[in-house]
């Protein structure tokens, strides 16, 4: 069997001392970008096996970083954990990752197991729940380093990364009015969580500020399902006076009301207009696509990570925490596009 | 403040001793199952916050069981992941999942960081990558318990779960030639890889046992991605004798197709019928939905725990594994039916 590489092997290999190649392998930061890049490229390519226990044990660290999501299989949530991929792996972190399915005893479960599990810091999205807030405490206690992305609660001294959900909203029903719009619906969902909030806020003050009359019977809390969307809007065009637009705050839930537009022999966006909100990839798939509010997830992962990395290695309490607010774009697309402007034609 | 729960509340609320309930928190087996529930439910309602940690150190057990996957976001391995979680949550454990996005030093990564993480079993899927064995063996030393799914390496005394890939791109390839198809290509994958190996061996062994030739020329090896099912389509759709029938081993290059086939103005299914494999949601989305090989995924992750479930507590050398193969189900859908059948009428 071949000799196992060593990092006297690879300081020969790339002509530095072995104590620098240790430091560039362990992510040292007195260690330049190029020579870690050099060594660990090295290492990789000489089969070196590092020992990460052993790694752990010195530095005090695991170089395990716990991700909690609502749910990972929606493109957003795995977006922003490739984007958080992307900034840690560089570094020599591992991410792990948990999903909430909403319920939060599952999130204080996979709070407590990442704990365990003895991770550097989590990164997480809040469940649905009203979340207590002293599981978040039980981390501070540990001085493992929180961040909260998308959905986060008001903690004092926890950073966060978000999108403005208000101007998104807005933005979307702003578009639906310009397109012809009167009696727009909007899809929201549970507004103790402030995305939901916001997003709710967001289309009611473009209906304010547009002149229109806003009617609370045409908001109606449902669940980012495609089912439940189908549920509600059946429930919408039974009204005597049925909306000509939808806002989703859920691309799912507005894929739902299009199923069930359709199936009733409306069309779309000529008697009813939809907009979603999230830009899951189906929506540009779709034979009819879907307008939706991009909310540049990639992008939201790789800076909680990089809040992330600031914070692992500054342990101080009371630091100043940071808030970070990220704006969606609107995409617009066959579902709601009526007039076409001289831009588009 | 509220006093906390402690097991004597519990006791008293369920009429048991503490030792009893105890063991029932820590699934202890000589509990029955009635039990076992009585207890964790009455502790759940009363709010009882169990101390994993102490749990952990007093059962050798972490209770965390590592999920490895190549990426998150398909809906085959999220609904996995999703079948796995149904049975260990109520057995006490916690599902921590890494991805690979298949590639082999974030494999080995992931199983160095998940064994540190001191989790109890690994259930996983193996990267696109040939993957060195030796990994493998590293868990197997740990005495970790190492159940594959899906993407399996044989390894002895390692359980699988899989399904019957050859069978589900027999029958697809067989529908195929029932609509009255004659030149069908096949969208291949990495065959070092045994699912996309035992679906190219499917799809031929059907074309052949139908007396159609078999044109090796039909047979390209893509990724599973919507851009490069269209970059392929392009080449197959330049033949001079192009294929009138695509089987494709992955729904996403499935969809690839059909936006490339839609983009050249032809037909589907009436000049080209297309068919996909895994049953993404968005296959039944489809305004044009696609017919595709469902793979029970959920079934899949469920089965693969309780392998798990009933090896993590036997920890013994040289034990017997389990080869659990599942039989896939062709759902047939517009992308591919030209002849209605009297059933579908």
């Amino acid at each position: 069997m071949k000799k196992k590489t060593t990092i006297y092997d690879i300081a020969k290999e790339v002509g530095l001392t072995a104590a620098t190649v240790s430091r560039a392998l362990n992510n040292n930061p007195k260690i330049s970008e190029k020579t870690r890049k050099l060594v660990q490229e090295t290492a990789q390519k000489m089969n070196y096996e590092q020992n990460t226990l052993a790694k752990a044990l010195k530095s005090g660290k695991s170089y395990n970083v716990g991700v909690i999501v609502p749910r990972m299989d929606s493109n957003f949530f795995a977006s922003v954990i490739r984007g958080i991929e992307e900034e840690l792996y560089p570094k020599g972190y591992h991410v792990i990752v948990c999903q909430t399915h909403d319920q939060e005893n599952l999130e204080t479960g996979n709070i407590n197991s990442l704990l365990n599990a003895q991770v550097d810091g989590i990164l997480m999205s809040i469940s649905n729940a009203k979340s207590k807030s002293n599981v978040f405490h039980n981390i501070a206690q540990k001085k493992v380093p929180l961040i909260f992305f998308d959905r986060k609660k008001e903690i004092p001294g926890v950073s966060s990364v978000t999108i403005d959900d208000f101007n998104g909203a807005y933005q979307a029903t702003k578009h639906l009015i310009e397109q012809g719009c009167k009696r727009i619906a909007h899809l929201s969902n549970n507004r103790s969580l402030e995305i939901f909030k916001n997003r709710y806020l967001g289309y009611k003050q473009a209906i304010i500020d547009h002149g229109l009359e806003f009617d609370e019977d045409l908001v109606i809390e449902t669940f980012s399902k495609v089912s439940e969307g189908r549920k509600t809007v059946k429930k919408l065009l039974k009204m005597k006076n049925p909306p000509d637009a939808i806002f989703s705050s859920s691309d799912f839930s507005a894929l739902g009301a299009i199923q069930e537009i359709k199936d009733q022999g409306l069309s779309i966006p000529e008697d009813i207009s939809v907009v979603g909100f999230s830009n899951e990839p189906f929506t540009k798939f779709m034979e009819l696509s879907i307008t939706s509010v991009d909310q540049s997830p990639i992008e939201m992962g790789r800076i909680a990570a990089k809040v992330f990395l600031k914070e692992v290695d500054s342990k101080t309490l009371n630091k100043e925490s940071e808030k970070i607010v990220l704006q969606p774009e609107l995409i617009i697309r066959d579902s709601s596009l009526k007039v076409k402007s001289e831009a588009s034609a």
